[in-house]
């Protein structure tokens, strides 16, 4: 594949990705207000962000390895599954479809009755948080090693279920619903990040709120990226 | 396959399609009413949309391909994976496979305690709508954009999974539970069509209003199908 | 596999569908009472007995080809699957393994508080009736073709996935699958059989209101799963 | 692989799947307060303690075989499939990383706004229990039947889903699966454990009562696991 195409894929993938999971937490979530047990809840969002991986590795895998995450990108890298020529590429690919996804969101979002965006509100417009803008008011703290532990956790499942001694065709079930489990356990401390380019699509139409602590959402990651591909690289080489 | 048992298959797996997603809708959504949380909510939908597709692609996707939607079998065509002449046989047999599943539904329904179709409520019968006829009261600029999106993801989905290089088996996981995605997105903006099958099938019950919207749910579909096929054919063709 | 190994298999496996699927709905539907959201609710109970056929599939199914119900059998037998010797001691098995699990599952639920049999209340210890049995109020008539029909689709989905031309491997998962989204149609209806061992195993200790009923949901499941075999077995014969 | 990065595999593999399902009930299960339908409830937890085996199967099973409880590796040395002298290493890794996992939800959730831990409370920390701390108030009895029951069928559905006539690469997908319905049914009995080290990560935190209770959560789930290894082994050897 040419790089055109892998980028492409990196784009369209992580607008799907942000579509659906941020899309499914503006639109559906909290459908008719609080006490109706029509929305889909933390859990409905928890499976969506995770099928959009899910579908998305099904359809784009075999195209661009489907990353759709800087913190994958740079936790393969660290892992020494991927290049370090095609990392800022790939990273630029996954911010701009992600920023599209938010764009696309904005639009059907503001075409339904009362959606407003307060940047001062914990979630707004599926924005990522700690302190008074995390769900369940959570630390900045809490909020770093959360997101370091899951997005370690993450590139070890990745790495694991990728490694040329697992069960082939089998990758996308288990990363996908990784970052489901992964949102059933985090959505109450910063709404789930593990990604820095989910963050970044929404956060620049959420307002100075989430704009001003989007940089804990690109570094905890990232941090947290790079140290699961480390660990898995360390436990188990691609070759051994 | 001959023809015939291709839109045999096609005719049942669309019955699966409507019976299972539409009667999960108006037979259990909202069980007990409002504020009652055994009723499977938008959740419980999504999901069960979704597993319509998923079995009824492992049971009849090694006959007629498991389409069971004329947005997948347009877009398919115009991605160059499905031939022009059987297009409209099987357009035909998926909707009269949902409006049997709509006649069949409604004969369940109608022995249950309260059922009624008021053709002026949003999502009456499990119909689309937008406008005063979308759950959360949508736009129909929002609509239209939410379904044409919507429908040309679920169409790069199938044609990633079901490319040659994509791994063997997976299509129905993946493209089921792209369905379950989409529903889990869209629900509250137009009760989710991605199908004009689907649409159909329950609008001819659900009276004028539902009717009178129709239009809308085969023509966004359609060009969102379309849309999907050929940008993935853009981005990998089947032969290479 | 001996004749003995296989029916233990079907006793095992029939025991954990009713001790898991008809356990769940006991045990955790309604945790905490109406307006409590900790409850699993009828989407938790769905899962839970096609997990119950997902796992019992991929555990006995390489040993006595996982039925777990008398319709199954029964399908198998209509659609040319099954030997017409077998299926008298494969039904006593599974009928016999789903009473042990009613027994057990009434041993856990006692040790609980508040825990009552009620025969006159719809879903006593999760017992499928209608009329006044059912859990919305469906009659005789939509109960019965609700049963048929579910099973058809079922015995469809099963012959399908199990098929010869169909991937290997992934027919636990379809037919899991297929029972979840069955019940996630059908729970308000008549609580969902589609399985006669099923039924039995709890009617026995349900108390006279179940008892009663209980001829209904051996009919109408034979009834589905014949149909359902015959279909398609003209479909798509296993050597096609 | 060295016995060094195996002990690892299994320390990492439990750590996740205490802190995933864990940490899902500890942050997320009950999510502002009862009557919030955003929480994820108990179905949310059992899919979660479910998806933490999937996928640490998934990224670990091809290094340690992936048991992440002592009752699993129990369980298949008495069903002939695991070495005598591996069984001790494996258990104390386990239980070292399901401290571990304790300790880092323990920071995470003092960072939240009310989080306490109340000894005499069902479930406090995700603790599990019985009697006066067992979330539906269940008796010793009833705890210890139902722990015993559904650990070993947890090891039939193991050693079945693995034997090698099963179909290759699913064992994941099954196991995990089992572990979610198990939890389906059995949060209201005792927060389920049927896992040893999981029960014993979270208790040495949760205090004196869950301290007082935890001998039920080794020896239950050691029994029930030894059972199923025996009951499966003499219904299909694994060279049959």
């Amino acid at each position: 594949m040419t790089l055109t195409k892998r980028l492409a894929a990196e784009f369209l993938g992580t607008l799907w990705l942000v579509l659906g999971g941020c899309g499914s937490a503006v639109l559906a979530a909290n459908f008719g207000g609080d006490g109706n047990p029509l929305g889909i809840g933390f859990l409905g969002v928890a499976l969506a962000f995770g099928l959009t991986v899910l579908t998305g590795a099904f359809a784009f895998g075999h195209i661009s390895g489907g990353h759709f995450n800087p913190a994958v990108s740079l936790g393969l890298w660290a892992g020494g599954r991927f290049g370090a020529k095609d990392l800022l590429p790939y990273i630029l690919a996954q911010v701009a479809g992600a920023i599209m996804a938010g764009f696309i969101l904005l639009q059907i979002a503001k075409g339904g009755g009362g959606f407003t965006i307060d940047p001062s509100a914990a979630g707004t417009f599926a924005s990522n948080g700690y302190g008074v803008l995390s769900p369940g008011g959570y630390t900045l703290g809490a909020a770093f090693l959360c997101e370091v532990v899951l997005t370690a956790f993450f590139l070890v499942v990745i790495m694991g279920a990728t490694h040329n001694k697992a069960a082939a065709g089998f990758a996308p079930i288990a990363i996908g619903l990784a970052l489901t489990l992964i949102h059933l356990i985090s959505i109450p401390v910063t709404n789930t990040s593990v990604n820095p380019a989910r963050s970044t699509g929404v956060a620049v139409f959420a307002g100075s709120g989430a704009m001003g602590q989007l940089w804990l959402f690109w570094l905890a990651p990232l941090i947290g990226g790079a140290l699961g591909g480390i660990i898995y690289a360390w436990l188990r080489p691609n070759n051994e």
